[in-house]
């Protein structure tokens, strides 16, 4: 049997993507097909490494092979990804901005971010996180980086700041150049340019995507972020509780308002409840429950899972080490689920902007 | 037996007030001496109601009197106060501005915060609550006054606040100008304008302590507040974790700079453990272990006591009725047992500054 590539392009273009609601070789996700005899292979080029639709994807092209070709050949499918981008970000090499905010303080936005980036890098994509709190930078204590201090070399009269690489991510805190053990006594201006030049001064090389914690509030660090970067979207961390959801859906308000407009990726309710290793069947909803899963429902944006209360991811976060890096962890899994919607949300909000000839090459 | 005034003053002067350090007579502490046969009845002014040796200090009265006249006198203490001030606070008929800040977000400052309005007012303080979190206040949805708008009269050209009455004290949130729906996203200096005016444009009357609920950080809003007004004293709010515990050092190291120079009064460790109904007597340090407690002792400031992790807290902030209002309720107990430590300690500040004299009526 003599198959042809245009059968295969064929074949495949019965495929749909489903999140992107048009079919792999429209998307031109199909590349390097290779045909010997009755061995087909060919890659699938996703729109991101951390894609949550990876193995249903690669399944439908098996079948459709199959269905529409023939059952006899031997497919190899390579599933690969090219992470997609839709505007420039204002950072070169950086293809994604997702912003991690909150509204309220203390309801895991640092947690959120730290396990996101780890998440997405885990699962293959180039990742940078900058801590953006200036006056309670997490990152260098859930990293265990405290006292670290960024190379910075001059280049033509500018400053470049080398970001810190560790677990496979490079990383920026306002903290790693304050004195841990003095507050940051500073008025909005010198607050907007240190951290512009988190972004601007620094050597962040390609990233698929550069997740960005902010403070809590909607205040100098927020206007400044998403007015001077295009941000590709927000994810927004609350607790089940009404004064926090108050405050997430005012977060959620200054995305959305028009001189911002960044789109809301969707919401993580975080601390959704406690389980008491000796109870393993009780969950005590201490702050309330199912608030974000509703608040996510309410404004009609997706809604990125709950992480209950468990003394582990404050302890990693303590001991420099979130908790997404362990193995066997319960928290793991859930923290890996939220990066892949996140990723998920990320490339269908590219999609939606984009022509094919946007996806952009590695 | 004919007792007279002076042997009265006599007796007494051998009591110490434990806190301040010297006796009762010296203090002008006692007042309104009636002697009729041997009856006496006399007044001790403390220097707050909500002092926690009024009890210790009642007995030693009594024991004096007994010790030093005689066991046969009927004697009748009438145990009250007047809370004494040390410095202008900038706010005419303001005695005492206590700030309650963190540095970290979300540890429980705005919680602390009214709790610690309304123990001192349950305690007889005469008390005001301003909510100078600008981008997340919580007073609305602590008090049950979302919706809620302050009659503002103008008076000479000058536009005056009528603050809100509600649980017996008096209340202002930037959140009750501001649409609960609508993010707050402003600069330092239109932010530090609003707060100002919170304390500058308000008829606050006369008040024992005006409680600050300061937003997380250590920027543009507690800078204009110490700045503006001479706060009496800092009460840190933790939770027991590192990250937290940096970032309350941080907000501990900016009241200490010297341009600052705002009093610790103490820490607060709050969400230190959680106790499940069934299982009483285990306690689950989800955030970790004593860390606020080795805050205090390490900066050799007081401990105020911690706070668990309790459904009802968060429930009765939700609901708009502040848990210390519920009675046989332990975490009313721990509040008012806070409260007490708070004004204790602005007692003793005060005293350090004054003479006897600067004890100003109500
Ligand atoms: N699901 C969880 N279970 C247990 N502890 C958690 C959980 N999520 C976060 N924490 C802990 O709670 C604390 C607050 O979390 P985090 O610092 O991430 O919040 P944040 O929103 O970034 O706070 P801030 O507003 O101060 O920036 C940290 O000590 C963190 O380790
Ligand atoms: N001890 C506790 N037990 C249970 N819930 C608590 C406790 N203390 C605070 N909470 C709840 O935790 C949430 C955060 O508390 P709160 O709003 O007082 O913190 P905050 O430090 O003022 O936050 P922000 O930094 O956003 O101003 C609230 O929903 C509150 O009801
Ligand atoms: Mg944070
Ligand atoms: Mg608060």
């Amino acid at each position: 049997m003599v198959i042809t590539k245009e059968q295969v392009l064929q074949a495949l273009s019965h495929v749909e993507e489903p999140d992107l609601k048009k079919d792999l070789v429209t998307l031109n996700m199909i590349q390097d097909i290779h045909i010997d005899g009755n061995r087909l292979s060919f890659s699938v080029i996703l729109t991101t490494p951390a894609c949550p639709l990876k193995g249903l994807i690669e399944n439908a092209c098996r079948n459709a092979i199959g269905h529409f070709i023939s059952k006899d050949i031997e497919v190899s499918v390579n599933m690969t990804s090219r992470v997609t981008t839709q505007k420039n970000t204002g950072v070169p090499g950086v293809k994604n901005i997702i912003a991690v905010a909150s509204g309220k303080g203390g309801v895991g936005k640092s947690t959120v971010a730290a396990n996101l980036a780890l998440g997405l890098a885990k699962a293959g994509a180039s990742v940078g996180l900058i801590d953006a709190d200036i006056y309670g930078p997490s990152v260098p204590i859930m990293f265990g980086l405290e006292g670290e201090r960024p190379k910075a070399t001059q280049e033509n009269g500018k400053t470049r700041i080398e970001p810190i690489e560790k677990y496979g991510i490079k990383l920026l805190s306002i903290g790693f150049f304050t004195d841990p053990n003095q507050p940051v006594p500073w008025r909005g201006p010198m607050v907007s340019t240190a951290v512009k030049q988190l972004f601007n001064d620094a050597d962040w090389g390609e990233l698929d995507y550069l997740v960005v914690d902010l403070p809590p509030g909607t205040g100098d660090v927020h206007i400044t972020v998403t007015q001077t970067f295009p941000v590709t979207g927000a994810v927004i961390v609350t607790t089940p509780q009404n004064v926090a959801l108050a405050d997430a859906k005012k977060g959620i308000g200054m995305f959305m308002m028009n001189a911002i407009n960044v789109p809301i990726l969707g919401v993580v309710e975080n601390m959704a409840y406690f389980t008491p290793a000796e109870l393993p069947g009780n969950k005590y909803h201490i702050f309330g429950r199912d608030g974000g899963k509703k608040l996510a429902e309410q404004l009609d944006v997706p809604f990125l899972g709950e992480i209950p209360l468990v003394a582990s991811i404050s302890e990693s976060g303590d001991a420099g080490m979130p908790v997404v890096l362990q193995e066997n962890n319960a928290m793991t899994t859930a923290f890996m689920d939220m990066a892949r919607l996140v990723a998920q949300q990320v490339s269908i909000y590219n999609a939606r902007g984009v022509t094919d000839k946007n996806v952009v090459n590695n």
